[in-house]
């Protein structure tokens, strides 16, 4: 008799799937509020240290973090227009405080242009405090009516940036910048997601930008996932805000502005991305934990031999686990890491003491083997960079063989129903966009003839790629 | 003629002293909601570098970092009386979220002891689950009435430790643990200040404790500030949250619970305690930049020199920042970095070149002298080592010389006017104490005759701390 599988099956329903993924390896549970969630320890490990690979980065391209307040005045959010229309049906209000009916509701922010505007109009005086490159790590809000854990939920974290400069085009290379270099960097060699960078069309635009820079990942059932987001402001938050500076030539001019985040849907990305029907697989390089040396019975010779693995691997510079919780059956903690997806499992019993060798199981490829004790401080480094060039591979490869070129609306929405369609963007065009909308179908982007990110929509040989997305 | 002070002397104001250095040093602004603070990116960064310290130590002390949502259902803080009485003046509710109204107003987290029993409660079954120790890095609000910038602001950057044990002992030890290991040893070693460890009479305990053990340190005008606290819960919130395990004999028991914080109320103290009339004064081991090199003009020479230089201590592991900003004049450079408190100034000029010597300015004790530039790199870690040990002294005679032994209530009163008073508890008690709180002052804690932290606030020879206090 075959055992009962821990999970749904993907090709069950994937929806539950993940939901089963989540619940089982421990990530998050629903918060008591509607669309809210609860972070676990080691679905925040996760978080932890996407943020600290994201951090290294975003100093590295001259950002500075800051902290500004999450309660905005409702007036401020009103003074960009198109940022208003987009913001308001999703805000939270806070209307008492300290027991009293306050004077000005609060808003929470959705994000902080309008608050940040409002000090960078102080801060910049002079084009000496240009460019002006700002981060912040914080909690967000936007009230969500199809909640869904990770991906969309009314309470999240991300980072934000926000930047002001003394030209479009410095604002827009930095936006640029931030795309490529934080973004698709991190994505690619971090979380070994295959991502495809493109702009957005003006539909799919950020409320109150000239301009958004997508990165738009395929996930395990072929729909799309925007994995975060760099924006080119123009001048409409500095003209809201009269974010003015002096130039060398003494004219008062408007600062030109980018803003660009990511957000723990990237765990939700993660999940879908590389997850199977026995749980998530963890990429090497972001994993907290790299390897787990299992004792698979409470001998005392053994739990010495697990614990000797562990520091001989530590001081190879492997992050790693001992785990000698042999009150528990090892089955169910084997299966336990298998859920949680660490990349590399030593398992360590009283037979391998006599022959020096330990189980060696690798959860990205799957497959065991024995393997000499004395050799892993030298074999386990390179297995993980292989697992890691593995993860990504087959994230590129799902996107490639699930992507169809087509020619017409009708051929796009078939393609979007099992993966991504790629066509023409010039005989798409926004009123083909609105119609595949009516049918779920949305322009995750728009890329060059060769790949790259158009400067333009209307640049000639665009394509269009379509796709159903969370 | 005598320069104008660049900040109001500490003697002649110290309140307007602390919002000048703020200010100037561009530590934070007030944020536009009432008590609410933007944490500007050279303030960020002393917060960023308390986080890395703390965060540590709180790993290596066992607990792991998770996330729990900022929205609270009211119904959750009624649940604890004490607390709900404590907490309830100061709530900031929210009552429209995305366009309607809430059928139940929520909470913003004033701290979150509630939200995280109700999942404590599942999480928590049997007492192999135990103990259950989590961290979380979050904002909170308090709605305040008299704010002031890190001090008290109505949203708080914080760090809340919330634990769940098998037993009173094991919970008592643990939040001791916490009290001692890691936030005395953090504020001692890395922040280098003076702190006095106690416990709170039963008038201070947070709402809901049954104990809570403080940090006190005295700030540069004499007055106290309570630098953080570790709570025994007792099995207060394990009544109303049902936070039950099987016991080994296999009984349903209440969990016994500890909570613990600290905030950015330290950059606070940080500067308080360490400040002078020439600005903030950082701590070496707490300092994201502990050396500056300043080239004096923008000769292609002297730039090439403090790069080099720069480069060299970074290589001896010093965190240096290079500062060739030329455009700007010395002299108003070096004062910003005096007034931001940066340990050691490596001055270059043209003449120095030639003499293979640069100026070394050392922020802690002050002074300024001509050095090798071939021996900065073995001498900078020296310096480092050796004003951070100034700055912990310097704090611990200030407490030392203004602290004075008192007999009753009267003298207790006069102490607290420039210092700390002691003074017998069994003497003073409740009743003294309500008198003294009629006056504005506090007793900040319990200490052992001996200076320990005594089990109990009977216990013979106890000695109360009495100030007014931040």
């Amino acid at each position: 008799m075959a055992k009962a599988p821990v999970l749904t099956p993907q090709a069950d329903d994937f929806p539950r799937w993940y939901q089963d993924l989540i619940n089982k390896a421990e990530l998050a549970d629903n918060g008591p509020v509607r669309g809210t969630m609860v972070i676990r320890p080691y679905g925040y490990a996760l978080w932890e240290r996407m943020q600290q690979e994201m951090d290294a980065r975003i100093k590295k391209a001259g950002a500075q973090n800051a902290y500004f307040p999450m309660f905005i005045p409702q007036s401020y959010l009103t003074r960009e227009a198109e940022h208003v229309e987009g913001f308001a049906p999703e805000l939270a209000v806070v209307t008492h405080g300290g027991g009293k009916e306050l004077d000005e509701p609060v808003v929470v922010r959705p994000t902080s242009e309008t608050i940040i505007n409002e000090y960078f109009s102080k801060w910049v005086q002079s084009h000496r405090d240009l460019p002006l490159l700002i981060n912040q790590w914080a909690n967000v809000v936007r009230w969500e009516l199809r909640p869904r854990v990770f991906l969309r939920t009314t309470e999240f974290l991300w980072q934000e940036g926000h930047t002001a400069h003394a030209t479009y085009e410095d604002a827009r290379a930095y936006a640029s910048h931030i795309h490529t270099e934080v973004y698709g960097d991190f994505m690619t060699n971090v979380l070994g997601i295959d991502v495809v960078l493109g702009r957005k069309t003006a539909k799919e635009r950020f409320a109150g930008a000239i301009n958004t820079l997508t990165l738009e990942s395929m996930m395990g059932d072929g729909k799309a996932l925007q994995m975060g987001t760099s924006h080119e402001l123009g001048q409409n938050f500095a003209k809201a805000f009269n974010t003015q500076y002096l130039s060398n030539g003494s004219e008062r001019e408007y600062v030109w502005q980018t803003s660009w985040g990511t957000s723990t849907r990237m765990v939700g990305g993660l999940i879908m991305s590389h997850g199977d029907d026995n749980g998530l697989r963890v990429p090497p390089r972001l994993a907290a934990t790299q390897v787990v040396v299992l004792a698979i019975k409470g001998d005392d010779a053994v739990i010495a031999k697990v614990r000797e693995i562990g520091a001989a691997l530590e001081a190879a510079g492997v992050r790693v686990v001992v785990d000698d919780r042999t009150d528990t059956p090892f089955g169910r903690r084997a299966v336990d890491w298998e859920l949680k997806g660490v990349p590399v499992r030593i398992e360590v019993g009283p037979r391998d003491l006599e022959s020096g060798t330990a189980m060696l199981a690798r959860r990205i490829p799957g497959g065991k083997e024995p393997v000499s004790v004395d050799a892993l401080a030298a074999l386990v480094p390179g297995i993980l960079e292989e697992d890691q060039a593995l993860l990504l591979r087959q994230s590129r490869e799902r996107r490639e063989s699930r992507t169809v070129e087509v020619k017409n609306i009708e051929e796009a929405a078939e393609a979007a129903a099992t993966g991504w369609g790629r066509i023409s963007w010039a005989e798409l065009g926004p009123e083909g966009e609105r119609k595949l909308a009516e049918q779920g179908v949305s322009v995750r982007c728009i890329v060059a003839e060769d790949g790259s990110v158009p400067d333009a929509d209307d640049q000639p040989g665009n394509v269009a790629i379509v796709a159903r997305a969370y």
